[in-house]
């Protein structure tokens, strides 16, 4: 195999956050799923804008966050997604440029505005996600650049993409560049109500062997196999995936292979302000242990390391050096 | 007099801040005095936001933060201010607006973008903050309310407006309207380096009690009178304003009448996040305490406990109620 230019690529839905705290009769009131993300068209964002507090504006989208995490860890990271030439597009570029993320992809000059996900996080720090898609939807397989896609380790792919047509072509065009280029591929369920959406064709992914590493939370695990029961699904995630890390909140994390089980703890921390990103980060720090070559249960702790530091913040992009901290806790050297 | 339709209305530049963490070597390297604000054209912005890291965007402007800061204690407030009919125009309405305050000024189709401040925070928490003014330098006088400043209790202006020719003719305006219908007017001195352009004039506003309450910080007020000796500023201070405070970061402030010196002081913190909008911040509780007829030590109280709510997180508008903080801490009922 020809030597790597990136240890993770990702593809995914180029989005700035609008958050601003919110009471949970707001989130009833406007008819939302509390945890969940909804696909919202301009009308409803300008009423759900309206209805929010005073906001602040960060850059996120779930595997833009993920790549964010991987660079903060130390990893060579690039990432695809689109945006529109204007304001909210030059912030995203910006910022994940600013995060030594390599991000060519050509913004639009035509077309919907970047996009934006309103996200209202109430007290006890939970985060519920509107998400405009704008631009982003716009993504296209000629904005895959086959040379990253094959000098990456791990290309990583977000759920989300297989909402608009043209970026899930995007996105398989991107798993058959990784794959021909004898890489690793990773997609992360992103929602349960994504994974409600398009069930059969995730589950094809992963019989398929399209997919060789899974990311999801437990809710997007019992929504894959619909079932409310943990160990049912769990042992029908060892039938279907070369490797899984089911997220469970507070809980930690289960990293399940055909062959092993291993359960890790998550970190304790003081006050979680907002989970936004949690899931994103996780993955960050399990990708970049593989790329780093620890064992499961390191590259585990470091994912959860990762989600301790977002979900004390505002904001799903971490706002402190992940390297530093890992190696203050005897993760990396 | 009439009664008031409101407790406060503040004039000043309406800003979105761009705020990202820095090293020390960024400051020297880009050649800004560290604390201070800079007026920078858009080139320089360009070049600064290049060599930022990733950031977060909120709004700000000193005065706008100062009556969002009043609102949040339950006062009645409004806010004349210039943006662009654009992107961070809409976001800097959207957030004043959803704080509670009464948000008019019509937004220009026109010209340059809304302002931005582009901060950088150094590990110390102070900030250096580069003001890019746009929009703002086009308030007019016929952008002052004449209804909205004679029905307000005080008007508050800030000394920023003194560089743009438009926007000092506005303030002078709102001064005249507001003693003219017997209200009060408070100027803040904003920045030592703005009070160095401006010294005369602003002493000449004082003196001809164009001005009845002052803000102040140590460094401003040493400006002012050209002296590195607090007490002799303070001499002099005492016999040029009819009400002045001057803050003094971890050292509390002092109220000056001409009959009265009083030291209040600060609320302890745990950690020193972001001093951006401490000052503006004092004086939201300051005016807050006169606008409820509290005596003045009980009025600076307020303003030092919301300087320190704001000193505790990145961004210079409250992130908790400080109705709510002010009654825990037994100053409001």
């Amino acid at each position: 195999m020809n030597r790597t230019k990136y240890d993770i690529v990702g593809l995914g839905n180029a989005i700035v956050d609008v958050i601003a705290r919110a009471e949970d009769d707001v989130l009833i009131r406007h008819g939302m799923h509390k945890g969940g993300m909804a696909l919202i068209d301009e009308t409803r964002a300008n009423a759900i804008y309206d209805a929010m507090g005073p906001a602040i504006e960060v850059s996120g989208g779930s595997a833009a966050n993920t790549i964010v995490g991987a660079a903060s860890f130390g990893a060579r990271a690039a990432f695809i997604g689109k945006v529109k030439n204007d304001e909210l597009g030059r912030t995203f570029a910006h910022d994940i440029r600013a995060s030594g993320v390599a991000f060519c992809t050509e913004a639009a000059n035509e077309g919907p505005p970047t996009a934006r996900c309103y996200i209202l996080v109430t007290p006890d720090g939970q985060r519920t996600m509107n998400t405009y898609l704008g631009a982003a939807q716009d993504l296209r397989p000629e904005d895959v650049d086959a040379a990253t896609v094959a000098g990456s380790a791990i290309t990583y792919l977000e759920g989300y993409l297989w909402d608009p047509q043209s970026a899930k072509d995007a996105f398989v065009k991107a798993a058959k560049i990784a794959h021909e280029a004898g890489r690793q591929v990773a997609l992360t369920l992103s929602d349960a109500f994504c994974v409600d959406r398009w069930r059969d064709e995730f589950l094809g992914l992963l019989r398929s062997r399209t997919v060789d590493l899974l990311f999801a939370n437990e809710a997007e695990l019992h929504s894959l196999y619909q079932t409310a029961d943990f160990d049912t699904a769990l042992r029908a995630l060892r039938q279907d995936a070369r490797l899984a890390v089911v997220t469970r909140s507070e809980k930690g994390c289960v990293v399940v292979s055909p062959d092993q089980t291993l359960a890790i703890r998550a970190y304790p921390v003081d006050r979680v302000v907002d989970t936004t990103g949690a899931g994103d980060l996780f993955a960050s720090g399990f990708m970049v242990g593989l790329a780093r070559g620890t064992d499961l249960a390191v590259a585990a702790r470091l994912g959860a390391l990762a989600a301790a530091e977002v979900i004390q913040h505002l904001g799903a992009r971490p706002e402190t050096s992940l390297m530093a901290l890992a190696q203050e806790n005897g993760l990396l050297r």
